[in-house]
Formats: C-alpha cells, structure tokens, sequence
C-alpha cells in the first residue's frame, strides 16, 4: 500500500441523470461544475441543449444513459413517471447504485424500494430541498434515505448537490417524510403568499410595495417552528405571548377582508374552520398550536 | 434662543395604555423601559402587575387613565372591543393624540376614524407586525396611518414600540390592509406550520427532529416573495425553474400522505382547489403565481 497523499483528487465518478425538467437540468449541471462525467437521458427531445454544450452526453435512450454510469440519478415530475421509466430498466440498473430524487409520497417510496430489493438493486431515494437556483450551493439541503452502503459510496459526488447530503436512516420512506412534512409547511405559506399579494391589490397596494415587508414575516418564522415543536412533542400549548382565540379573531378578519373584496376564501375557510373546531374543543386560552388536537385528532 | 445641546435628552411623554393582554403588556413594558411615564388600564382586573411594579400608573378606569396622557394607544383583541371602550370617551380624548394598535379590518378602521373625525379627535390607526418578544427592538416593524401630523408629533414616543415607526399614508385604513396582507401570508405558514408537525408525527418523525429542517423553508421565501411579487405587479406567469403542475402534484403528494394518516385535510383540499382551477385555466407551465388568477379572478 503506498500512503495516501492528501493533495490527490479521486478521479470523478461518472454520473447519469434521468430526466431533464427544471430540477433534472439543475442536478445535472451541478454534477458537471463538480467536474463529473455526465450522461443525461430525458423522455421528450429538446431539452438539455446547454447541458450539452457544458459537456454532457445526450444518450439515444434511458437505457444507454443507465449504463454509461455507475451512478444513476433520476428526477421526474412523480413516481407513476419514475416507475414507469425504471421498471424496463432492472437489468441494465444490476450492479449500479440508483438515486431516486423524485417528490412523491412515503408510500411510492417503500413500494419502489420493495421493486428495487426484489432485483437487488442499490437503492437510495431522496428529496431535494430547495429551488433549482440553490441546487449545488452550501444551502442545498438534499436528503437521502435507504441502502447507507451506497450512500456512503456515493456521498462525495452527491454532495456535488448540496453541502451537507444529509442521510436519514435506512427505511427508503424517511427521505419522503421528511419531504413531506416540510413541504406541508412550504405549501401552506406558498398557498398564503399568492394570496397576500392578492389581498393587497385589491386593496391598492402592489406587490413591490408588499414583498419587503414580508421578509419580516418570514423571520419571525424559525423561532415560532421551534417553540411549536416543543408544544407538539410535549402536547402541552402554553400560549405564552399570543393565544389561539385571538388569532383566530385575526384568521376571521383577514377572510372578511378578502369576502368583501371578492376574492376566494376557500383556504382562509378551511383554516378558520380548523381554528372553530380548536376552540370549540376548549383550547382558545390555549397556543396555536393548540389545533394540532383538531388536525390529529387520533394521533 | 439658547443653542441647542445635543446631550439633552427631552422629556419623556406621558402614555397610556389601554389593554394589558399579552401585547397592551408588551407594549407598556417597551415605554416603561424608554422612560415614559405609563399610564395602564385593563376591562378586568389581575392583569399587568409586573408593569405597576415597574412604575406604570393603574388607573381605576379607562377614562382616568385616558386623562393621565396627552398620548393614547389602545390595544385590544377587536374593534367590537375598542370602539366599546372608546366610544364613551370621545369627551376625555378631545386635545389628545390616539393611537390604536388593535388588529382588524381596513373597513372597521376606516368607521373608527370617521368616529374619531366627527369629535374632531387625532387619530392614527395602526398594526403591529411582530410577535410580543420583539417588540420594543430594532425588529419591531409597526405601521400607522391617518393622522401625519399626530404621527410627527409623537414619532420618537412610538419609536420605544419599534425602530422605525413606519408611516404609511393618509388613508386610515392603510395600516390594517398592509396588516391584513401581510397576516394572509403569516396564518398560511401558520396553518401549515402546525399541519406539518401532525404529518411528520404520524410519520414517526418528532418536532425536534422537523424543526430545523423547517428553517431551510423559511429561508427560501424572501427570494420567492420577491418574484411572486414580480408576476403579480407584470400578470405574467414566466415559471421559470418550477411550474405549476409539478407543484400542484406536490400538493396532491401531501394531501394523500396526510389522508392516509387520518389527518384532517381541509385545509390541503382548499389549496388543491385552487390550484386544480389554475391548471383547468390553462396556468399548468407557468408559474405558482399564476394561481392568483383563480384567487382574484375579478381583479
Ligand atoms: N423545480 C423545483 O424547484 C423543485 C424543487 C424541489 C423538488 N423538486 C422535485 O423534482 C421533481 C422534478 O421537478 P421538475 O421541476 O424538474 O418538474 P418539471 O420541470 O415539470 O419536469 C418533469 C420531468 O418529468 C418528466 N416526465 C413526466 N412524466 C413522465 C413520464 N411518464 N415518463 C418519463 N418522464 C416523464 C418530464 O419529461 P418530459 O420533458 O418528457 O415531459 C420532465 O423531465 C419533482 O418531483 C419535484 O417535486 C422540484
Ligand atoms: N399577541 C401577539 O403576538 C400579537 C402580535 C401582533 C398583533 N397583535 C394584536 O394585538 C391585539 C391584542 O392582542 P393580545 O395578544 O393582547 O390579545 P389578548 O391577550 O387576548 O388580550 C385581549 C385584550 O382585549 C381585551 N378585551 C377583549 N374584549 C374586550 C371588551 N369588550 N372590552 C374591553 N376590553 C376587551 C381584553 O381584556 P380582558 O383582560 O378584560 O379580557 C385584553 O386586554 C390584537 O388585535 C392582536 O391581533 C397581537
């Protein structure tokens, strides 16, 4: 054996990214700038063209781009997709590690997993974080759970992703749990963001006008996270500073805001529903969190 | 005239409060602690004692206290609850400047200053935009209108809420619609927020474990909110980097995890409407704020 010599770069590994949507295209450029190999298969033509021009090569199909690499990254719009892409696939995917960094359900997840095991494949699935624009940057939070084997094998050139690429534990589902949960949080505030600047146009304030102030909004949010979490582990909801019956009373002024104005309420009258129920099961006194006993009622 | 010596300090403005829930408490503490002498009243008694023991006045009723200041703020749950307290003190406001920093609709701010116009009374409506521990720092975003000159006159007072006191217009109800947008987006992160830490426990994942990961969210929305802004100001809906439909089967993806956990989903059904009558509208390429166009179809 001859001593490592710490300036020596592993030569990179070659990676194959199927699928080449916003986010296919994103990874894929990242495994480029990191300097790997990089073979890209997408199902319509088209797409990719300065992914080619950076120096990836475009396979005539998925399974030519499967085997070019021993690292196969697949990115699709949803599992029915993803499956419907892999399941020829088996043969040619013996022997290499799959990384599946589709959005689905935990559920899709386990299922591809059992599909994997049953041809013993090297199996990881994961889910990406972020927005394209912050793929392949230090904030780029990509998950990844399943075979540790392989990640471990592989968790240099993924990081070409993100810093850190974050390993969950060994159950395929976790990495889609995870995704879940937070994009439960994402997609709330995205359903309430579309309909803030809704709320301020029709009260004659536009959106450039708005936007900076909610930056302030946003801040406030990482401690509320963390004091919720500790009232949902605990569940005991003090309501320390702000009480459920009051934001309630503001949840019902904002939805007759928007009603006057003409707007759908749907989303407000779902959560003020949501809010109703809490305090009619005694918890106004209570924290925001407090409807958490309404949501998981059984849980 | 004298020169001015810049070490002279004025002297602090005499306030009252009234209100001593968690933010008329708040908002005491922040002008005891700039100097101001502080004059407190609450509807029932037991509230506030740890303000008298720092020096505030309690007054044996509102009109006393509103007597004791030449400025008044008024922080209670809802206009019901502030006009009742307000109305039979128009005679014992006359000469003084009035500050109400309840939290509701424009509408009701905007019948609250004609109120205050008829007796001839100062009158600024306000909002405050921050939870009950960052009041009184440099984070405190507090907004007020109606009253320019009230508001000059007593600029450095309210400063002790929150640097800079932010003066938005003429328009009584400026600072409610500014409220109103901005807690449309606050109370959707919220619903979501407390949604996802139900999701991740039926998943076997605690709130501790979730919560840091949820920064990683929050810390994407600035950037986000300033382009959604963008699309709604210009009605175009470039999508770049993610469209709609790839989001709306995200939002499918939670809805059934959650429904398979037993979760309520009402409020995943809501959004999944609106986005389903955005991409029946033709918005599926384009971008999440497209969705605006099935919110405020009439705007
Ligand atoms: N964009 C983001 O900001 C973002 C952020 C985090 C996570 N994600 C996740 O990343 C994944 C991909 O998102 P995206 O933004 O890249 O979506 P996208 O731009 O809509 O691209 C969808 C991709 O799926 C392919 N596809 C759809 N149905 C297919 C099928 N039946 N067979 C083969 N290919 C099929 C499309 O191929 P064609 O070109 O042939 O239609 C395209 O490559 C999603 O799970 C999403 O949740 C995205
Ligand atoms: N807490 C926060 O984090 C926060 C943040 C931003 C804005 N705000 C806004 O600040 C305002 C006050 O909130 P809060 O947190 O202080 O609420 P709170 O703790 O529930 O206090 C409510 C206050 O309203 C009074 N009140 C209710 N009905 C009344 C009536 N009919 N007559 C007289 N007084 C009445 C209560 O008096 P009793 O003690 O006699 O019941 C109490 O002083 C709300 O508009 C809220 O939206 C609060």
């Amino acid at each position: 054996m001859t001593q490592a010599n710490a300036t020596t770069e592993p030569t990179p590994t070659p990676v194959t990214v199927l699928g080449l949507g916003d986010m296919g295209r994103a990874l894929a450029g990242a495994f480029l700038a990191a300097g790997h190999p990089t073979t890209v298969w997408n199902r319509s033509p088209g797409k990719g063209g300065e992914l080619v021009e950076r120096g990836a090569v475009r396979a005539a199909s998925a399974e030519e781009a499967v085997r070019a690499s021993g690292l196969v990254v697949v990115c699709l719009v949803d599992y029915d997709a993803s499956d419907a892409v892999l399941e020829p696939l088996a043969g040619a995917l013996a022997g290499r590690v799959l990384v599946n960094l589709t959005s689905d359900t935990p559920a899709r997840s386990r299922q591809t997993a059992a599909w994997a095991e049953k041809h013993s494949l090297s199996y990881l699935d994961g889910a990406i974080m972020v927005p394209v624009g912050v793929v392949g940057s230090a904030e780029a939070l990509v998950f990844h759970s399943g075979d540790r084997a392989a990640f471990e094998a592989h968790e240099s050139t993924l990081k070409a992703l993100g810093e850190p690429a974050t390993f969950l534990g060994e159950d395929h589902g976790l990495a889609a749990a995870y995704d879940m949960a937070m994009l439960d949080f994402f997609y709330g505030a995205m359903g309430g963001l579309v309909h803030a600047f809704a709320l301020a146009r029709a009260e004659g304030i536009d959106g450039a006008s708005l936007a900076p102030y909610l930056n302030t909004i946003a801040g406030i949010l990482p401690p509320i996270a963390a004091y919720t979490a500790e009232d949902i582990d605990s569940r005991t909801y003090a309501g320390e500073g702000a009480n459920l019956a009051m934001m309630a009373a503001s949840v019902d002024h904002i939805l007759h805001t928007a009603k006057d104005r003409g707007l759908d309420v749907s989303q407000l009258a779902a959560l003020k529903g949501v809010t109703d129920r809490a305090i009619a099961k005694g918890h106004g006194p209570e924290s925001w969190s407090s409807i958490v006993e309404v949501i998981a009622a059984d849980h």
